[in-house]
């Protein structure tokens, strides 16, 4: 729309995109609205509103990820998680344990997160496993758990749901709902969060190209809920030494497709204690929103991902190197 | 078990088992029978056992994967479905759309496949797409359609779900329940099919390893549902002239693993009309129980999957060069 | 050129041709002569030759490798190696140790693998080691032992050459030069071998596109050297059970887009000996036209390779179990 | 070697190894001397050399490599190249156009490489095409140009051997002798320039694993070269956006496993100019002992890595990106 479109011209248009069977999506930034459109011919459209009263122009767009794409909206997201707008020039960071295993732990790791300058805290209560046989998190209990944390400490939760039944449980306690790489392309799912207002932490799955994500991404953005943050975690390869394959390209080139927020995981991404914190500052050089790192009191005796943890005195290391370098590329840590 | 263990014998087993608060797994073969035994330290377990009356031997199963496991159960898994032993000797031909277009459309198709031979159709009424924006299937509409095909042709259905919500309804028409490669690791829906006792087919994830395929496998073995059908579809690399590179090492490697049939998607693990043929004759001859095709009337004009999908010609052509290969490897193909 | 252009007319367009500076090369089949031009603007080339005497058709070839192109030549190139037509419907077997140890072990091998059925001897004596301190192969000594068991045999001999340095000794005693794959991209000895006019086996790049592979090929045809055998070795994955991932997908691919002929190795592409048969099956199903297999006859001991080797014992069953399979898909094995 | 060890027990344990018929390979730091042993049996040699004279300990190295190995030498390889220590705490920058195309783009090149502060300079003479029909560098004119270029600029020379035979001719010109991605595994061309004594950039392949990088820098160092600076360029991944997948991980976990310098090819690691800087950053946040990057006076006409190469202005934004960086790391950039 043009600078000086009025509410009722947007209004006008958006009903108009509506009664010819279409779905918009309107971004008001401070500049200029945008309305989005999907399911048409872009040359339809066209033809229908490039003369109407308010129209500056009309665009198409050919990439197939259409609201995720930085030519639908020019300027970063920015997504408020409690006092930290991801996506902005403030570094986020979240840590925490793997997975909930009891009450004093949780609350032991928290108390040291929050105590480093951590901005949130990550915690799972249902864990995704590759075997039946592993341990699964302490599910509804786990929640309660989280529940009291959050109360006690005032960080905000980034926890991740497994599936639709889980859903309000989940949505109930954490201010962040992460979706994990395995779930990375479980549409349903997907379209499910996509109808809550609510951040979600969407995970790249581990063979996933950059397409591909942003178009899961956009599987929520389309059902209207628009605060997606994309988490880099690893990608799989033939490398044995390292878990995951931790693809710092990605955060340059999504953010040049894209207006969402980047933030990377560099324990899932290595899956070796000793090259976190070194691959935490490429993070932030390369230009991520922030990072999201496995912290645990007592990493050789966690239930799951310990040779990735960060121990409390490691995060509070990471913590003091990772100012100096938001600094030198223009970011802030607060 | 010992071979001459009494029926009593294997119920006071299974009765201690549970006492001790562990799972069994009952697995009765022509020679002698296995009790799986699920969640303990197989020391102890030992200690229990082995001097207990018509106990034969305790084997602990160091792999991950346990009721998959070739160890648990040495012979051949056969699943029926429809007149075909599925894990026998008999070459299993599964065809049919990508997804259910119409109702004409499928009966033309189910008409064509089985009259060239094919044992099962396939036809998915929801589609896993990558984008939002592409068409989903026809849902509900779309099992309906199948219901009706299934009546009308008698040939036994292989579909796909997507979510937990809807598999009663899939359940209702799906001889057999597919899960797709992107949902191979949504340990929730396994969990839920493995509830079921119906067979199920589980593609391999698209970079999944052949042991998380088979721990996921045994995510739905360990919830009762031992009829489970392998079905390996390409993994990804990096090469651009195949939509996917069908991995073939991993149907001998499976057969030496595992007792379950593992069957071959030669349409996916490729993407070009023009090297299915061959990659299902050599699907066959490295060891698969079956292939599953896509076939179209009209390719061309396909809503997804056009370009991988055999015309109605090209599926008997299939159906006769299959012939020789399955029987020059001493199988058979009814 | 036309079915009735006349030797002169062939020899005079190759004439103009090198006189604007352009390279030809001559594929003369049974029906017609093709001449292919390297190194100019196709349009041009069309003006300066469509209308001269003999010229049938001036045919852009658009993909980047020419002269291995089947738009260049579209019937099978054929390679005369023993009494063995590689690239017709013969199934050619090469098979043989790793690398040559002794003179003992190698007659020992060379005399099975004959008696098998096999068709051509393996055998390397420079050997490309990951590390410097592994058996680097005897070296001279051993193509001293080649050179024996290839006169005492009659059979023809497929052996590497690591470096220019050696590719005038290697030439001397083998039948077909093996370029191997950590040297599919020295294009400094792909330019060496192209000067020669004996056989070369080019194995694929562990990392290779399909692209790329024919790419490095086109290195040996443009320097006038056609005699190319491609061979799939297996490519690198995530998967640890297996030592490579035999991409049998290549088999037809390659065969669609070229005339040369391309064989398939299993031990390299499996590294496992308990799948090496069911994957030199599935080659010949797929369309390779033969297969290269490592034997030796005390696998346990071997210096290299013990693995993936057959025992003589397994490379009869092999031989065995081949027959069938090649005349099931219409070929023969001699 | 004990602390107070003389020359004289030092140079008698280096004779009793000779005289096993082993290899001694002697590391003379400030602190102490260390004399790597090849070719024995680690128990052997503890009963050789445990208690004689001058002998602190006697170490095994477990790891396939051993002189590369941080075990073998605790402290980090500084490698002088003009005024820089590659290795130590300055960041090296070495720029330069991917190929030398003439002599006043040559030297237009340099000299603003210079001017940003740049402190080496790479240009190919001798060029690695996939095809052969690309242009492939000026070969021996290309040479006397970077031989008139160094002596212009006084900067140092970073360039390619593809073959033995050229290796005297670049190495008459080269400071640093670069092995490329294709030739990481060209073992006989490592075995060579292993031979001088002349300081080697040897580039990741592109499928290559950390331990297969190191095993053939083994080449090298076991030839008596120890000065190898390793470089990561890239891995191949199924992510079509990128040229390839810059691995960042390799920098500390090479600076975990190795004493070797690292540097980082962010040009060939993405293949867009638009990443280039974002990832040069993150290359020296992880640790990196430098970068090099591709610039070319106007890439929109350069004959190779036209899209992947900055202009010099867009080096001049690096260099002042790149400085703050550095020292939030603990680093300088003279």
């Amino acid at each position: 729309m043009r600078h000086d479109a009025t509410p009722a011209q947007v209004a006008d248009i958006v009903q108009q995109i509506e009664q010819h069977g279409m779905k918009s999506h309107l971004s008001s930034g401070e500049e200029r609205t945008v309305i989005g459109v999907i399911g048409t011919n872009p040359f339809q459209l066209k033809d229908l509103f490039v003369e109407a009263p308010g129209v500056a122009e009309v665009i198409p767009i050919t990439k197939p990820y259409k609201l995720s794409n930085r030519e639908f909206r020019p300027h970063d997201t920015h997504i408020r998680v409690g006092g930290v707008d991801v996506g902005s020039n403030q570094v986020w960071v979240v840590a925490g344990p793997c997975s909930i295993e009891n009450a004093e732990m949780f609350l032991e790791s928290a108390r040291g997160v929050k105590a480093a300058g951590g901005h949130a805290l990550r915690g799972g209560a249902f864990k995704p496993r590759t075997s039946p046989y592993s341990f699964q998190g302490l599910r509804h209990d786990g929640l309660s758990i989280l529940k009291a944390v959050r109360a006690e400490t005032g960080l905000p939760i980034v926890s991740e749901v497994l599936s639709e039944a889980d859903l309000d449980a989940v949505a109930d306690v954490a201010d962040v709902i992460q979706i994990g790489a395995r779930n990375m392309q479980n549409f349903s799912l997907l379209s499910e969060v996509g109808q809550l207002r609510r951040p979600v932490l969407l995970k790249r799955g581990m063979s996933s190209t950059i397409e591909e994500w942003l178009l899961s991404a956009e599987y929520i953005l389309s059902q209207g809920n628009y605060d997606v943050i994309l988490c880099e975690r690893g990608i799989r390869t033939f490398e044995p030494y390292t878990r995951n394959t931790l693809d710092l390209n990605a955060v340059p080139l999504i953010r040049e497709l894209s207006h969402l927020p980047v933030i990377v995981d560099p324990s899932h991404g290595t899956g070796r204690r000793s090259l976190v914190i070194a691959m935490a500052l490429a993070a932030v050089a390369s230009g991520a929103h922030g990072v999201i790192v496995e912290v645990h009191p007592h990493p050789e005796a966690a239930l799951s991902d310990g040779a990735q943890s960060l121990t409390l005195d490691g995060f509070r290391t990471l913590m003091q190197q990772l100012r100096p370098v938001a600094e030198a590329v223009g970011r802030t840590l607060a």
